[in-house]
């Protein structure tokens, strides 16, 4: 039995979704022909109530497709340091719009609306970049699957109002904070400009990410996503697994959660754990006393395969691939270490 | 029956190819453990004698992603007026590259070995661009499907070779070319430094292009792919679908060659018909004395579709999905006319 | 007696010039603070019916700054084959702007309200740019210094209006022009969104050039400048020459003229000499019957320099300090050839 | 009598500099062939002992195409959170590079060599940018003027050799350290791969700066300022002013320091200043305790002038045009408040 808790990016389908996938109509989705793919698009804009959304080859892309719909270059964008957007897209936002980061000190990733309005540059200032932009994370990745405030989340909001900043959010683990906050789609969709979500990760299908929002913006990224080379031709395949794992596998993640809390109540009572930050939805971060590259080494001769994120953290991410079965065994081998 | 000559994109994968889908094997691409993936990529590295190959969202991003590698922002690449990069990729090669295009009027979309030295900005003359790159197309898009003398593309090289500058081959349809003029993809891998080729258009598979080139270039193509997001995730449903369509698509090809052929041959009888262009490959490029948007709209009453290209140009693409029974009728169809 | 001929841009200050240069007032422009650059952009933008005027250190950056401020990444500008700003700025147009370039073959340099009309690409075909400028020249500089009919400029304009298109005219040899024709600054003012003129060539200042436009436009060029390195301090001593040459230099343009159609009237004698190109202003573009290079030399060891274009062209550029005396000698010394 | 102690380059050339600048040979520097600016040019890579120096119309450009030559789009530069690159140069490190910037929390703009040790990215993780730069400043500007201990800039050197990384100084008041700290330009020119040094500012010439350093990288670097559009013609007369600049007012810097330290400990005793920071050059940052900008109004009644920094802070810069009949006025208006 292998155990694979490197991230929820390596789930495969399931038997269900592989049949939704083989059996989807397709057509050509450069022309917009490609039934399934149309069919989740409209879905997803539906579930946030914005009027368009746009399937992407990777989440990289949408997000990168958003900065560059939002900004022109030589313009800023406030994200908190450790934003996905600024540390593993490549540089892209540098690369594919001419954009800077302000990096705000935030706590696991999240940013407050006081934060965000020291970070803006007095636009009359032209030595310093124009701000016309805050990208939020939620749930933050590099932060432990941390879920806003949703109050924060609107109080940022005014501030990007009163400053005539657009307002993206970088929803790859959404769907978590969702299930975990007993939230819904349309909250997001009513406060912010753009939000792109993830289909793979926590919803177990192969590939995607979706970009929403209204068609003022969204009659744009067509012409985006073509520049950056993202139209694909019968896309219809993994659109229907898209669609298959919205409609079946967002409650689920309430497994994905319970397990991860489970873990972090075994890993609290290990004598080697220095510390577990809080827990709220499937990824754990926790740091050990001691050779954190031996640790993984050891677990990694024992099936178990986690990353660890350097200065002594290690992390777990639960998903729809870690079974009952294996959570249980892994409990069990976590408590006899 | 619907007959659609629009493009040869238009293809829908054959039972036996979404077989070999379904059951691919598949990983996290992003972190190339999907051996699906690996397979195809090896196989067409293989069969072109070169290091490395990259699997890609679309050809327009393997483009781009071969562009970028070959050239730095400011510098200027070579290419026919016709090509594909300058025409119809969203203007990426200044977006993506910031690289500017120096176009040569050449015959069908093919330029000369002599066409491109004249074409080379003086190195010291810093006012103009670096000439850093020559593009070519084979087959020919907008060119109607031509296919480049194999001589003129070595001499071509030598240019290159004498100038410092890189040689990039747009192989959307270069299936074609090969199969046109009994050429091998080993041929190819000599002369180039990247080819892209794709899998879609006339080999049928749903998605995806090909990066092909020594490890020299590709080790920094996949910095490149992720920065433009085309780094995705179980891509092996994809990649199945490529390798079954290398292994099984190729030699078909000439049945498509054939009909295209063939409705030449019925054009050039036809007295609306004014001229019809050399027909190498699977496209028909013709031109009609009269209304083209009306005729294009009379034929699709009849459930037949296809493109003008301006300028009275019309354009039928045969394909994978145009199959004899169509073929037949459509023939008597245009007879009839 | 060193005669140069090479450009207009070689001329050096006159003893007025540098009087009123040496007692200019200054203070840091980059705060607005200097009274002479301010004074010379309040002047031009006056000149020319407009709202503001921002000194540039070059007529490149003037340009290049128009075209960022017209544009966005991926969009597409048209401009005819010989564009200044597309062979001459060092790639600038992708570089700064990620903007390509449709190339008219038009007439000596200057393009047709029809030929732009051809060039624009259908806005809804996203796979194509999207065009959103046209840059005309005027006098056109590798086109021999033609001037337009104004007639012609006004019909381009009707273009841009119907299809939502910004206008730019690279006025670096305007003032040729305007001398030429009989025209007035705000003729041109009335009808372009932005032009940018130049303080050297014809007018002899040592540098420096001007964009002038609505403030609508022009209160994001000074981010523009910033960012490309434009920002300079004490300024006043070179735009204290900028008012001296523009008050007192712009009548005696037609001396430039009038020897430079004397020039051409004894190349038309010469038996060598195969073509001689329209002279509209103070550029003399010829052909001869023998070797370029060598002809150029020959002439270099009698002190005479000029450039030759490529192709069997040679041009002659009259200025400033191309003086009386040494156009009586030049064209005594062209007779004896 | 006015003192603007806003910045030093507020400064206006002596009357014998202005003799210089008026008497300077000059010619066409976009042809190199401008005297004065050749001998400046040489005059500088000399003192450095580099191969090559160009002159720029900014220290932002020079900057700016230092960071160009040293990167490629989608790499990532280290740098202080105070980096005039990062924050006062309009956004260019994206805008110009399309690179993003990795900021160090360092003392008073100066970052150690195991800051920068712990900032490079690794190089392959493809998923985060490329480190390929570090950059630092001396004197700092945002952090009041404050020098680099030699030591530790050789120690980054280190660091950067051992990680293939650029190196560039932006040595806008390089000029001050020196002579704050007894160094020589050879120092510096034997660690830095490029340098930027400005000649407005402390030495008090009306505008430019030069950038230095081997021609294996300068040989490029006419090609960038040209897009940039930092090409200029007779350059000569600011040129001039540079070179006497250079020869007679680096000694002088001592005044402006030694005048800083006198208000520094003047504002030391002074009630209602609360901070004073360490002051090793011409720049003062002090913190008062009530209101910042009723402070600096008050003072411009008295035609005192000069700026806040934000968050309580304030800014004195004293410079060749503070002169000691205005600094005694000054420090008893000081003691009087």
């Amino acid at each position: 039995m292998i155990i694979d808790l490197r991230s929820d990016t390596v789930t495969k389908p399931t038997r269900e979704m592989l049949n939704e996938m083989i059996t989807a109509e397709v057509g050509d989705d450069v022309y917009k022909e490609d039934p399934t793919v149309n069919a989740l698009e409209e879905r997803i804009a539906t579930m946030f109530g914005k009027d368009n959304a746009l399937f992407f080859p990777s989440g990289s892309m949408a997000n990168q497709a958003a900065i560059k719909l939002h900004t022109q270059p030589g313009e800023q964008l406030i994200a908190d340091k450790y934003a996905h957007v600024y540390n593993y897209e490549g540089g892209g936002v540098s690369f594919n719009s001419g954009v800077s980061c302000k990096l705000i000190d935030g706590y696991r990733g999240m940013i407050t609306s006081n934060q965000v309005m020291e970070s803006i540059n007095p636009p009359d200032f032209y030595h310093s970049p124009l701000t016309s932009l805050v990208c939020i994370e939620n749930t933050t990745n590099k932060g432990g699957g941390a879920c806003y405030d949703f109050d924060e989340i609107v109080k940022i909001k005014k501030v990007c109002d009163d400053h005539n900043l657009g307002y993206h959010l970088d929803g790859a683990r959404l769907w978590n904070a969702l299930v975990a906050k007993n939230e819904t789609p349309k909250d997001y969709g009513q406060v912010f400009d753009t939000i792109s979500v993830c289909l793979s990760k926590g919803l177990g299908s192969p590939m995607g990410s979706v970009l929403i929002g209204n068609s003022e913006i969204m009659e744009k990224a067509i012409r985006v996503r073509k520049v950056l080379g993202g139209g694909m031709r019968q896309l219809g395949y993994m659109a229907g697994a898209g669609l298959y794992a919205v409609n079946n596998h967002l409650d689920r993640l309430k497994d994905d959660h319970k397990k991860a809390k489970e873990i972090g109540e075994v890993l609290e009572k290990l004598s080697f754990v220095t510390n577990v930050e809080p827990i709220d939805t499937n990824i754990i971060i926790f740091t050990i006393d001691g050779d954190e590259e031996g640790f993984i080494a050891k677990m990694a001769n024992k099936n178990i395969h986690f990353y660890g994120m350097g200065q002594g953290k290690l992390r777990f991410v639960t998903h729809l691939d870690y079974t009952q079965e294996m959570h249980e065994y892994f409990l069990e081998l976590l408590e006899a270490i």
